[in-house]
């Protein structure tokens, strides 16, 4: 399958590129400053100017995203929406502007993360748009077109972010970058959709 | 207790108006057109100003909130933030602007929706939002300060609101805003928190 890959040098999606490509899938990469292709996912005109460069793929991978951490009394509506556009309407966006250039049959894998179901402490905006992340991909399954799925890959503290960010997450069992790129590979040559695949249980 | 009950004009807004003052509590309401006092919930400045004019209250009810109804594939970027802005936005900013002005112990109460579990066709954007505001429940409630509670009632479609809504919910038993104003006493009288109340199963 030819893939576009968006976010692959980050932490998770290195691992779900090299997942990928031991899989025999034809990778096309975008991140912010790198990649076969650069794209600000905030802004809705280099989403589809990405897609308009790419052409037609058989699935789209979002593996980019941010949300600001900090205690519920020093957050603010701003940053709220700063999280909701880092991380759900930037990936709600890629899948709005991308069905018409995924073959049909093809699929959709958003990354969602842990914090939709378990709050930590200074991750309430982390949590609300991981919440809103996966609400849309129930609602975007029994939607698409053409027969395309979606997914979202729900990974818990991966064991190469513990120095960064191990601290928000004490006593979570973290996990190999490469076990969470599994779910990738299962939610593309899987059947399902609307599914959340959560990588810590 | 004294409870600001905002968005007091709606449909539910009426029947939580009815269920609590006959529950002997003091209310003062709040909507964009009436009420006690005016406010723009999608405005931060107007919520803000809100707080200051009203004081210290015992609990806040949030019965307002809009969200676009269209395909999937007619549902853009900017819609989606139109929803997020009117429904999840609107309600995280009540509470993070509320904290305050509420007594300690007191509580948020907010309305969230089926459509967050169950979707429904021209729903994708309801269902989102809805997601978001009942990830930020769950999230608050594990950090709000001076023992304030806070819960979301999601109610199913409403009896009062068949003639307009009805072709949305197809097969959905319909409630009695009646019925829907319980949880909202339920949630204030209660001890819990963090929780979604669902009128519906």
């Amino acid at each position: 399958m030819k893939i576009l890959l968006i976010g692959h040098s980050g932490t998770i999606g290195k691992a779900v590129h090299t997942a990928l490509a031991e899989r025999g899938h034809q990778l096309v990469t975008a991140a912010r400053k790198s990649g076969d292709y650069t794209v600000d996912i905030t802004d809705h005109a280099s989403i589809a100017a990405l897609y308009e460069q790419v052409g037609t793929v058989d699935a789209v991978v979002v593996t980019s995203g941010s949300v600001p951490f900090a205690p519920l009394e020093q957050l603010d509506s701003e940053q709220f929406t700063l999280g909701w556009q880092g991380k759900a309407l930037s990936q709600i966006d890629i899948v709005l502007s991308g069905i018409k250039h995924v073959t049909p049959g093809g699929v959709f894998v958003l990354t969602s993360g842990i914090l939709s179901e378990v709050p930590v402490a200074e991750g309430a905006a982390a949590t609300t748009v991981n919440g809103a992340l996966e609400a849309f991909v129930r609602a975007a399954a029994a939607e698409l077109p053409n027969g395309l799925r979606i997914a979202a890959v729900s990974p818990t503290i991966l064991d190469e972010s513990l120095d960064s960010a191990g601290a928000y997450f004490p006593g979570f069992d973290s996990i190999p970058a490469a076990r969470a790129a599994k779910s990738y590979v299962r939610a593309i040559e899987g059947i399902g959709t609307g599914a959340v695949l959560k990588v810590w249980q």
